[in-house]
Protein backbone atom coordinates (compact mmCIF):
# COMPACT_ATOMS: atom_id res chain seq x y z
CA UNK A 1 0.00 0.00 0.00
CA UNK A 2 1.57 2.71 -1.25
CA UNK A 3 -0.19 5.65 1.23
CA UNK A 4 1.59 3.66 3.88
CA UNK A 5 5.10 2.72 2.26
CA UNK A 6 5.48 6.59 2.32
CA UNK A 7 4.34 7.41 4.97
CA UNK A 8 6.65 4.97 6.56
CA UNK A 9 9.63 6.46 5.03
CA UNK A 10 8.96 10.01 6.15
CA UNK A 11 7.72 9.43 9.51
CA UNK A 12 9.18 6.09 10.71
CA UNK A 13 12.28 5.99 12.88
CA UNK A 14 14.84 3.32 12.83
CA UNK A 15 16.47 1.92 15.86
CA UNK A 16 19.65 -0.58 15.22
CA UNK A 17 18.47 -3.06 12.85
CA UNK A 18 15.59 -4.14 14.21
CA UNK A 19 13.52 -1.51 15.78
CA UNK A 20 11.05 0.77 13.53
CA UNK A 21 9.29 3.10 15.69
CA UNK A 22 6.20 4.24 13.92
CA UNK A 23 4.50 5.85 16.84
CA UNK A 24 4.01 9.37 15.05
CA UNK A 25 1.07 7.78 13.10
CA UNK A 26 0.21 4.14 14.13
CA UNK A 27 0.84 3.26 17.37
CA UNK A 28 0.70 5.60 20.30
CA UNK A 29 -0.50 8.56 18.35
CA UNK A 30 -3.14 7.49 15.31
CA UNK A 31 -3.50 9.66 11.97
CA UNK A 32 -7.24 8.38 11.43
CA UNK A 33 -7.41 8.76 7.66
CA UNK A 34 -4.44 6.47 7.39
CA UNK A 35 -6.15 3.73 9.21
CA UNK A 36 -9.45 4.72 7.70
CA UNK A 37 -7.40 3.91 4.00
CA UNK A 38 -5.80 0.65 5.85
CA UNK A 39 -9.01 -0.85 7.17
CA UNK A 40 -10.84 -0.18 3.22
CA UNK A 41 -7.54 -2.01 1.52
CA UNK A 42 -8.90 -5.13 4.33
CA UNK A 43 -11.89 -5.05 3.23
CA UNK A 44 -11.15 -4.86 -0.61
CA UNK A 45 -8.59 -7.20 0.25
CA UNK A 46 -10.54 -10.18 2.48
CA UNK A 47 -14.38 -9.31 1.02
CA UNK A 48 -14.73 -11.95 -0.72
CA UNK A 49 -14.24 -14.19 2.36
CA UNK A 50 -17.79 -14.23 4.12
CA UNK A 51 -15.96 -12.87 7.29
CA UNK A 52 -18.20 -12.65 10.26
CA UNK A 53 -16.17 -11.37 12.38
CA UNK A 54 -12.66 -9.27 13.43
CA UNK A 55 -10.30 -10.59 15.79
CA UNK A 56 -7.43 -8.42 17.15
CA UNK A 57 -5.39 -7.84 20.47
CA UNK A 58 -5.05 -4.72 22.68
CA UNK A 59 -4.25 -2.20 22.22
CA UNK A 60 -2.78 -0.61 19.27
CA UNK A 61 -4.03 -3.17 16.87
CA UNK A 62 -7.45 -1.97 17.82
CA UNK A 63 -7.70 0.79 15.65
CA UNK A 64 -7.14 0.07 12.30
CA UNK A 65 -9.38 -3.11 12.95
CA UNK A 66 -12.58 -1.17 14.50
CA UNK A 67 -12.13 0.35 11.08
CA UNK A 68 -12.19 -2.67 9.30
CA UNK A 69 -14.72 -3.92 10.88
CA UNK A 70 -16.86 -1.20 9.69
CA UNK A 71 -16.26 -1.58 6.19
CA UNK A 72 -17.43 -5.63 6.62
CA UNK A 73 -20.55 -4.55 9.02
CA UNK A 74 -19.18 -7.50 11.22
CA UNK A 75 -18.11 -7.07 15.27
CA UNK A 76 -14.43 -6.69 16.14
CA UNK A 77 -13.12 -8.50 19.47
CA UNK A 78 -10.06 -7.91 20.69
CA UNK A 79 -8.13 -9.96 22.61
CA UNK A 80 -6.94 -8.93 26.45
CA UNK A 81 -3.46 -9.62 27.54
CA UNK A 82 -4.45 -9.80 31.49
CA UNK A 83 -7.50 -11.12 33.70
CA UNK A 84 -9.45 -8.27 35.12
CA UNK A 85 -12.79 -8.42 36.61
CA UNK A 86 -14.87 -7.98 33.94
CA UNK A 87 -14.00 -10.81 32.46
CA UNK A 88 -15.25 -14.33 32.39
CA UNK A 89 -14.03 -17.08 33.58
CA UNK A 90 -15.12 -19.14 30.55
CA UNK A 91 -12.22 -17.78 28.05
CA UNK A 92 -9.93 -19.08 25.10
CA UNK A 93 -6.14 -18.40 25.90
CA UNK A 94 -3.04 -19.07 23.89
CA UNK A 95 0.53 -18.13 25.20
CA UNK A 96 2.45 -14.83 22.94
CA UNK A 97 5.97 -14.09 24.41
CA UNK A 98 6.02 -10.12 23.41
CA UNK A 99 9.25 -8.93 22.28
CA UNK A 100 8.13 -5.02 22.79
CA UNK A 101 7.74 -5.66 26.08
CA UNK A 102 9.78 -8.82 26.97
CA UNK A 103 7.31 -10.59 28.54
CA UNK A 104 4.87 -14.13 27.85
CA UNK A 105 1.27 -12.37 27.83
CA UNK A 106 -1.76 -14.69 28.05
CA UNK A 107 -3.94 -13.89 25.30
CA UNK A 108 -7.78 -14.44 26.38
CA UNK A 109 -10.90 -14.28 24.55
CA UNK A 110 -14.21 -14.89 26.47
CA UNK A 111 -15.75 -18.20 24.67
CA UNK A 112 -18.93 -16.17 24.10
CA UNK A 113 -17.74 -13.89 21.41
CA UNK A 114 -15.87 -16.76 19.01
CA UNK A 115 -18.05 -19.61 18.41
CA UNK A 116 -18.25 -22.88 16.43
CA UNK A 117 -18.00 -22.46 12.40
CA UNK A 118 -17.24 -18.95 12.90
CA UNK A 119 -15.14 -17.29 9.53
CA UNK A 120 -12.77 -14.64 11.50
CA UNK A 121 -10.20 -12.73 10.00
CA UNK A 122 -7.31 -11.57 12.08
CA UNK A 123 -5.99 -7.90 12.33
CA UNK A 124 -2.49 -6.64 13.26
CA UNK A 125 -0.13 -3.92 13.80
CA UNK A 126 2.66 -5.65 13.16
CA UNK A 127 4.26 -9.15 12.24
CA UNK A 128 8.06 -10.38 13.43
CA UNK A 129 8.45 -13.36 14.89
CA UNK A 130 4.68 -14.52 14.63
CA UNK A 131 3.84 -14.86 18.48
CA UNK A 132 0.87 -12.86 18.58
CA UNK A 133 -0.69 -13.50 15.44
CA UNK A 134 0.08 -17.32 15.61
CA UNK A 135 -1.80 -17.04 19.61
CA UNK A 136 -4.83 -15.25 17.69
CA UNK A 137 -5.16 -18.25 15.18
CA UNK A 138 -5.08 -20.72 17.59
CA UNK A 139 -7.67 -19.34 19.99
CA UNK A 140 -9.91 -18.99 16.63
CA UNK A 141 -8.94 -22.85 16.03
CA UNK A 142 -9.81 -23.92 19.80
CA UNK A 143 -12.98 -22.20 19.39
CA UNK A 144 -14.16 -24.57 16.56
CA UNK A 145 -13.71 -21.26 14.28
CA UNK A 146 -12.45 -20.23 11.12
CA UNK A 147 -9.31 -18.32 10.68
CA UNK A 148 -9.88 -16.97 6.86
CA UNK A 149 -6.62 -14.75 6.72
CA UNK A 150 -4.48 -12.45 9.05
CA UNK A 151 -4.30 -8.51 7.31
CA UNK A 152 -0.98 -6.94 9.08
CA UNK A 153 -0.01 -3.42 9.09
CA UNK A 154 3.54 -3.94 8.42
CA UNK A 155 5.75 -6.97 8.18
CA UNK A 156 9.07 -7.15 9.39
CA UNK A 157 9.86 -10.01 6.16
CA UNK A 158 12.97 -10.25 7.29
CA UNK A 159 12.13 -12.02 10.73
CA UNK A 160 10.63 -15.42 10.09
CA UNK A 161 7.26 -15.16 11.57
CA UNK A 162 5.00 -14.35 8.58
CA UNK A 163 6.63 -17.33 6.53
CA UNK A 164 6.27 -20.07 9.32
CA UNK A 165 2.57 -19.11 9.19
CA UNK A 166 1.97 -18.72 5.67
CA UNK A 167 3.69 -22.43 5.45
CA UNK A 168 1.24 -23.62 7.88
CA UNK A 169 -1.50 -22.21 5.91
CA UNK A 170 -2.63 -18.88 7.19
CA UNK A 171 -3.50 -16.71 4.28
CA UNK A 172 -1.43 -13.35 5.51
CA UNK A 173 -1.82 -9.82 3.60
CA UNK A 174 0.09 -7.29 5.00
CA UNK A 175 0.06 -3.14 3.45
CA UNK A 176 3.65 -2.94 4.21
CA UNK A 177 6.48 -5.56 3.78
CA UNK A 178 9.93 -5.08 5.08
CA UNK A 179 12.56 -6.76 3.51
CA UNK A 180 15.92 -5.07 5.32
CA UNK A 181 16.09 -1.87 7.45
CA UNK A 182 19.08 -0.15 9.05
CA UNK A 183 19.89 3.68 10.40
CA UNK A 184 22.47 3.28 7.63
CA UNK A 185 20.07 3.19 4.54
CA UNK A 186 16.52 3.22 6.18
CA UNK A 187 13.94 1.03 5.03
CA UNK A 188 13.69 -1.37 1.81
CA UNK A 189 10.58 -2.86 1.04
CA UNK A 190 9.35 -6.44 -0.60
CA UNK B 1 -27.99 8.66 23.26
CA UNK B 2 -30.80 6.80 23.47
CA UNK B 3 -29.22 4.13 20.76
CA UNK B 4 -26.74 3.60 23.58
CA UNK B 5 -29.56 3.73 26.39
CA UNK B 6 -31.29 0.98 24.71
CA UNK B 7 -28.26 -1.22 24.00
CA UNK B 8 -27.08 -1.17 27.41
CA UNK B 9 -30.87 -1.74 28.68
CA UNK B 10 -30.89 -4.79 25.98
CA UNK B 11 -27.55 -6.49 26.28
CA UNK B 12 -25.59 -5.10 29.56
CA UNK B 13 -25.36 -7.04 32.43
CA UNK B 14 -25.46 -6.20 36.04
CA UNK B 15 -23.47 -7.94 39.24
CA UNK B 16 -24.10 -6.90 42.06
CA UNK B 17 -24.88 -3.15 42.69
CA UNK B 18 -22.11 -1.50 40.73
CA UNK B 19 -20.35 -4.10 37.99
CA UNK B 20 -22.18 -3.46 34.53
CA UNK B 21 -20.67 -5.51 31.68
CA UNK B 22 -21.05 -4.36 28.53
CA UNK B 23 -18.46 -6.23 26.88
CA UNK B 24 -20.72 -7.89 24.42
CA UNK B 25 -20.69 -4.71 22.50
CA UNK B 26 -18.31 -1.73 23.52
CA UNK B 27 -15.46 -3.25 25.83
CA UNK B 28 -14.56 -6.71 24.39
CA UNK B 29 -16.26 -6.98 21.52
CA UNK B 30 -17.64 -3.88 19.69
CA UNK B 31 -20.34 -3.10 17.32
CA UNK B 32 -18.43 -0.95 14.67
CA UNK B 33 -21.71 0.53 13.75
CA UNK B 34 -22.75 1.72 17.28
CA UNK B 35 -19.09 2.84 17.69
CA UNK B 36 -19.52 5.44 14.53
CA UNK B 37 -22.97 6.58 15.96
CA UNK B 38 -20.66 7.40 19.07
CA UNK B 39 -18.05 8.97 17.28
CA UNK B 40 -20.29 10.89 15.51
CA UNK B 41 -22.01 12.40 18.54
CA UNK B 42 -19.20 13.25 20.23
CA UNK B 43 -18.34 15.64 17.20
CA UNK B 44 -21.76 17.01 17.54
CA UNK B 45 -21.18 17.96 20.97
CA UNK B 46 -17.43 19.12 20.42
CA UNK B 47 -17.15 20.55 16.79
CA UNK B 48 -17.21 24.29 18.32
CA UNK B 49 -14.06 23.58 20.59
CA UNK B 50 -11.93 24.27 17.58
CA UNK B 51 -10.24 20.75 18.83
CA UNK B 52 -6.73 19.52 18.31
CA UNK B 53 -6.13 15.97 19.02
CA UNK B 54 -7.90 13.41 20.78
CA UNK B 55 -6.98 12.00 23.47
CA UNK B 56 -8.06 8.26 25.26
CA UNK B 57 -6.18 5.76 27.28
CA UNK B 58 -5.42 2.11 26.18
CA UNK B 59 -7.63 -0.02 25.49
CA UNK B 60 -10.87 -0.05 25.14
CA UNK B 61 -11.68 3.63 25.36
CA UNK B 62 -9.83 3.57 21.43
CA UNK B 63 -11.86 2.01 19.24
CA UNK B 64 -14.69 5.50 19.82
CA UNK B 65 -11.97 7.64 20.01
CA UNK B 66 -10.38 6.76 16.40
CA UNK B 67 -13.92 6.90 15.47
CA UNK B 68 -14.21 10.19 16.81
CA UNK B 69 -10.87 11.59 15.39
CA UNK B 70 -12.05 10.45 12.23
CA UNK B 71 -15.09 12.78 12.37
CA UNK B 72 -13.10 15.83 13.45
CA UNK B 73 -10.02 14.74 11.06
CA UNK B 74 -7.65 15.38 13.88
CA UNK B 75 -4.95 12.96 15.25
CA UNK B 76 -6.07 10.60 18.37
CA UNK B 77 -2.98 9.88 20.80
CA UNK B 78 -3.75 6.64 23.31
CA UNK B 79 -2.24 6.70 26.66
CA UNK B 80 -0.35 4.00 27.63
CA UNK B 81 -0.43 2.48 30.91
CA UNK B 82 3.22 0.89 30.97
CA UNK B 83 6.49 1.18 29.82
CA UNK B 84 7.59 -0.44 27.02
CA UNK B 85 10.95 -0.82 24.69
CA UNK B 86 9.13 1.21 22.17
CA UNK B 87 8.23 4.46 24.53
CA UNK B 88 10.14 7.27 24.30
CA UNK B 89 12.19 8.46 27.54
CA UNK B 90 10.22 11.94 27.31
CA UNK B 91 7.11 11.43 28.42
CA UNK B 92 4.27 12.87 30.08
CA UNK B 93 3.04 10.76 33.11
CA UNK B 94 -0.02 10.44 35.65
CA UNK B 95 -1.05 7.71 38.01
CA UNK B 96 -4.42 6.52 38.04
CA UNK B 97 -6.02 3.46 39.88
CA UNK B 98 -7.72 1.23 38.72
CA UNK B 99 -10.79 -0.57 40.26
CA UNK B 100 -11.23 -3.07 37.24
CA UNK B 101 -8.15 -4.31 37.27
CA UNK B 102 -7.44 -3.33 41.01
CA UNK B 103 -4.13 -1.64 40.61
CA UNK B 104 -2.37 1.75 40.17
CA UNK B 105 -1.30 2.47 36.50
CA UNK B 106 1.41 5.39 35.73
CA UNK B 107 -0.64 6.64 32.77
CA UNK B 108 1.99 8.02 29.57
CA UNK B 109 2.18 9.71 26.42
CA UNK B 110 4.70 10.82 25.06
CA UNK B 111 5.63 14.74 25.19
CA UNK B 112 6.41 14.80 21.57
CA UNK B 113 2.73 14.31 20.66
CA UNK B 114 0.87 16.72 23.25
CA UNK B 115 2.11 20.29 23.01
CA UNK B 116 1.45 23.41 24.00
CA UNK B 117 -1.86 25.43 23.57
CA UNK B 118 -2.89 22.30 21.80
CA UNK B 119 -7.16 22.18 22.02
CA UNK B 120 -7.50 18.36 23.30
CA UNK B 121 -10.95 16.40 23.79
CA UNK B 122 -10.36 13.77 26.04
CA UNK B 123 -12.63 10.75 24.97
CA UNK B 124 -12.90 7.49 27.49
CA UNK B 125 -15.27 4.50 27.60
CA UNK B 126 -16.40 4.63 31.70
CA UNK B 127 -16.82 7.49 33.84
CA UNK B 128 -16.87 6.40 37.44
CA UNK B 129 -14.44 7.36 40.45
CA UNK B 130 -12.66 9.28 37.56
CA UNK B 131 -9.22 8.48 38.61
CA UNK B 132 -8.19 7.72 34.66
CA UNK B 133 -10.29 10.50 33.29
CA UNK B 134 -8.25 13.09 35.66
CA UNK B 135 -4.98 11.58 34.72
CA UNK B 136 -5.56 12.20 30.80
CA UNK B 137 -6.77 15.65 32.11
CA UNK B 138 -3.70 16.02 34.25
CA UNK B 139 -1.67 15.46 31.34
CA UNK B 140 -2.98 17.47 29.18
CA UNK B 141 -2.21 20.35 31.49
CA UNK B 142 1.65 19.30 32.57
CA UNK B 143 2.16 19.78 28.65
CA UNK B 144 0.80 22.99 28.78
CA UNK B 145 -2.69 22.05 26.79
CA UNK B 146 -6.06 22.85 27.03
CA UNK B 147 -8.75 20.07 28.11
CA UNK B 148 -11.51 21.74 26.45
CA UNK B 149 -14.22 18.88 27.51
CA UNK B 150 -14.50 15.23 27.44
CA UNK B 151 -16.30 12.58 25.90
CA UNK B 152 -17.42 9.61 27.80
CA UNK B 153 -19.52 6.49 26.76
CA UNK B 154 -21.11 5.31 29.99
CA UNK B 155 -20.90 7.25 33.30
CA UNK B 156 -22.26 5.95 36.29
CA UNK B 157 -23.24 8.98 37.64
CA UNK B 158 -24.22 7.72 41.06
CA UNK B 159 -19.83 7.68 42.09
CA UNK B 160 -18.32 10.50 42.45
CA UNK B 161 -15.79 11.31 39.51
CA UNK B 162 -17.78 13.07 37.29
CA UNK B 163 -19.24 16.05 39.54
CA UNK B 164 -15.91 16.22 40.96
CA UNK B 165 -14.15 16.94 37.68
CA UNK B 166 -17.48 19.35 36.26
CA UNK B 167 -16.84 21.07 39.69
CA UNK B 168 -12.88 21.64 38.92
CA UNK B 169 -14.33 22.76 35.36
CA UNK B 170 -13.91 20.18 33.36
CA UNK B 171 -16.72 19.90 31.12
CA UNK B 172 -17.88 16.44 30.04
CA UNK B 173 -20.67 14.91 28.11
CA UNK B 174 -21.48 11.61 28.84
CA UNK B 175 -23.90 9.75 26.09
CA UNK B 176 -24.80 7.65 28.53
CA UNK B 177 -25.30 8.43 32.17
CA UNK B 178 -26.85 5.65 34.85
CA UNK B 179 -28.28 7.26 38.35
CA UNK B 180 -28.67 3.99 39.54
CA UNK B 181 -28.55 0.01 38.77
CA UNK B 182 -29.01 -3.26 40.80
CA UNK B 183 -29.65 -7.21 39.50
CA UNK B 184 -33.40 -6.32 40.57
CA UNK B 185 -34.73 -3.56 38.98
CA UNK B 186 -31.85 -3.26 36.42
CA UNK B 187 -30.51 0.37 34.83
CA UNK B 188 -31.74 3.57 35.39
CA UNK B 189 -30.66 6.68 33.57
CA UNK B 190 -30.51 10.59 34.56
Amino acid sequence: MRLLEERIKKDGVIKGNDILKVDSFLNHQIDPFLADEMGKEFFRLFKDENVDKILTIEASGIAVAILTAKYFGKPLVFAKKSRTSNLSNEVWTAKAFSFTHNVENTVMVSKQYLGKGERVLLIDDFLANGCALRALRDIVLQAGGIPVGAGIVIEKAFQPGGDELRKEGLRIESLARISAMSEENGVEFC
